[in-house]
């Protein structure tokens, strides 16, 4: 006998049990239901590819976390880091096999030799949604629209006189081509230290963002003067939509600055047509949504009452990045939710639908002389679209049985001895309550269904 | 600029494109659906482990194939080749927090360095479902029902006319016990190399089989004696599964044959109890499934319009397995959907439902003027349950919106032009026949899905 292997995880990973699977894989289903409601269909790619595509737009910092070998053909391979990058390798390989606008949705395990944290895990789910091959801004409006949906899906256990309680802020990053020219920064590299400063406003505040910009080297008087009048002016969140956009406009008054809060106004009419309501959408210019990525809208998402959660949803436009395998670039616009932390959100505010169990009802066996009626007993629930377990023992007393439904939290039980029977009848035992009433066997999945 | 990355895949590897991806999501969900209608719980682990886990059972061909690298850490890890040895890895690590019997699901990729051929690829899915913690052979029925109901629910397509054409062949690994012990075979690598040609007669005939046997060193004359009697009288198709289970009971006789004979009838009786209808259940004293694994009960599921594709679905008890990694075994029972090939065999027998949109309907934007009503209306027949796509440009010509539709094929189209919006009413166009036709916006939801 060899010695045992101890079971054991690696760091970074982990193990969905049932009671963590069942409320995960009902949202998942939830959202892709979302998804196919917009006419997003569908795409899987596989979760190994050579190592060239999978870093054909990697910089330094995700090349080092990406998981990468030999396989048995000593081919450079490696997994996932994220799914855009197969997303671009697929509009380039089956070009003309795929309509455009090319909207799909993809949900999957993404993998990062990232140091393990809280909430910070090696492997994870990415859950995307794009729509690649239109500039329309109707586009950008309907990915407002889709994170909307998804938002009020979510939170549909929120008790009906308790708000929904999302806020979408979002932004147009030719905002800061506008603010660079008008800021007169001629230095690319130095704007972009410029974004991150303004980036992280939500974490070091506005003052702690000054001190930052103050004390960079590239950045004289005037670059900071325009810079200070913008976030002083700008980020006052009591204003509505439209103020601050006709504010921003008039401040920064260049063609491309024009051209941003044109795009910004178009996207917040367009979104509330698809029924967005304007409270729930927040003109932010502080967004920016990392550096290089993205060249339009950009997005992200908040539950009012969880705001230090940070983001759970975000997105935005990204016109240069689908053609990196392709001879020519395709504009596209996305969102990625962030399925882990949408969870973990959901689950402290307690609403997020938990349960031990898929059965509904759990059918006891009394003794053996019984075991065919319950069995066929389970047989006519499954038949009604009922999920009925049946207890798998025909020896083992009642009062076990009843401890497994209690210990799988199954709210109904069971109970058909032999007398009932040949009345015709069960006993039906609520869980919760511990009330047993009898019911008729004929028309039982209604009863059970009317109670579930 | 870099030189373009040329866009391609590893062998063996897959993209589903939509229109695999849509049928391949929506039988995957039913199939989820009909393992919890019987009371099984998702459940998902990591897929890198310690390659010590992972190769905790695995015999020499496996380790051959299975993805094994070091990790950032210098870990030695790999690629979950299946997903038993992960689910046994669960009940060791969390085991009192599992209830008993355990009953779980696990749909996900696997990965095998396998050489790629038709219908064998490198990344494929496997979909499981095992109970463990029981010996009570009504697991091994449910086993059986469930088995049944995917079948039901996967050729649900066929015409009401046409029969269901599966059948379940099922045997009992105690059976080849029996066979070993009146034969006469003292040594169990001998017998099993004699299971092994018996496994084989689908493939190779009883003749074939025979020649291999005859052939095999370490068999003598009355070991063949018994093994042909066995084969030459047990394996009349023609014959009832009572009839049949009778005659082999009565030439076994040993006690390890007469509790064979037992355990499968009691699985026979249970399994039609629990709806199984009996014609379905075949009673093959030739299914072996694999060598070491399996204790009692195996089984094995065909298409009876396409045995030559093989077994879609099989399984069986296997009480040693689950131990590996915990100081005692667990009675198990389970069940492998070769999702893979079930999709093959449906699609080609044109039972497989198809699509290439999720969306029921697209509506159209009759001109930028129009835009406004379409988007309102996008929105009403979702908050309706449709799924309704929204053509994405509204300065595009209809030619090109219904050039989409027919692409996509989808079923429906919505056109709403301005005379119509104003008397609240759009056309109805069905893309398969091109006729069109007024309906009234108020209730058009209902009027859709009436004809979807």
């Amino acid at each position: 006998m060899p010695r045992k292997v101890e079971p054991r995880l690696l760091k970074g990973f982990r193990d969905y049990l049932p009671e963590v699977m069942i409320p995960r894989t009902r949202l998942l289903r939830a959202i892709a239901g979302v998804f196919e409601r917009f006419g997003f269909e569908p795409l899987d790619t596989p979760t190994i590819e050579y190592a060239d595509i999978l870093l054909a737009k990697a910089g330094p910092e995700q090349e080092k976390l990406i998981y990468r070998f030999k396989d048995h053909g000593e081919r450079d391979v490696a997994l996932r880091y994220e799914l855009t990058i197969s997303l671009a390798r697929v509009l380039a390989q089956y070009s003309t096999d795929l309509p455009r606008p090319f909207k799909r949705y993809q949900m999957g395990p993404v993998w990062r030799a990232d140091a393990p944290g809280k909430g910070r895990y090696r492997e994870f789910w990415q859950c995307d949604v794009d729509i690649v091959g239109t500039p329309s801004l109707l586009a950008d409006a309907e990915c407002l629209a889709v994170d909307h949906a998804v938002m009020m899906e979510a939170q549909k256990l929120r008790p009906a006189d308790e708000p929904r309680t999302h806020v979408i802020r979002f932004n147009n990053r030719k905002l800061f081509r506008a603010l660079q020219e008008k800021a007169g920064i001629t230095d690319d590299a130095i704007m972009a230290d410029v974004i991150r400063a303004i980036d992280k406003l939500d974490k070091i505040g506005k003052e702690g963002a000054f001190r930052e910009l103050a004390a960079h080297a590239g950045l004289n008087k005037t670059n900071l003067g325009v810079i200070a009048t913008f976030l002083n002016t700008m980020i006052d969140v009591s204003m509505g939509n439209q103020v601050r956009l006709d504010l921003v406009g008039a401040y920064l008054g260049s063609e491309i600055g024009k051209l941003a809060c044109q795009e910004i106004a178009t996207v917040l009419k367009h979104a509330t047509e698809m029924g967005v309501p304007s409270e729930r959408l927040k003109f932010d210019p502080t967004i920016a949504r990392g550096l290089d990525y993205y060249t339009g809208t950009v997005f992200e998402t908040f539950l009012t009452d969880a705001m230090d959660y940070g983001s759970v949803m975000s997105g935005g436009r990204y016109d240069g990045l689908v053609g990196v395998f392709a001879n020519q670039d395709e504009p596209a616009v996305g969102i990625s939710v962030g399925i882990d932390r949408l969870i973990t959100v959901l689950d402290e505010k307690g609403i997020l639908k938990k349960s031990k169990s898929s059965a509904q009802v759990l059918v006891t066996i009394f003794d053996a002389s019984s075991a065919e009626s319950a069995l066929k007993l389970a047989q006519t629930l499954r038949a009604a679209g009922i999920n009925a377990e049946l207890y798998l023992d025909k020896d083992a007393k009642l009062k076990k049985q009843l401890a497994y439904a209690q210990r799988k939290e199954i709210p109904w039980v069971v109970i058909a001895g032999p007398d009932e029977t040949a009345r015709g009848e069960v006993t039906l035992r609520d869980m919760k309550t511990g009330q047993q009433q009898p019911a008729k066997v004929d028309g039982l999945a209604t009863t059970i269904q009317g109670r579930v």
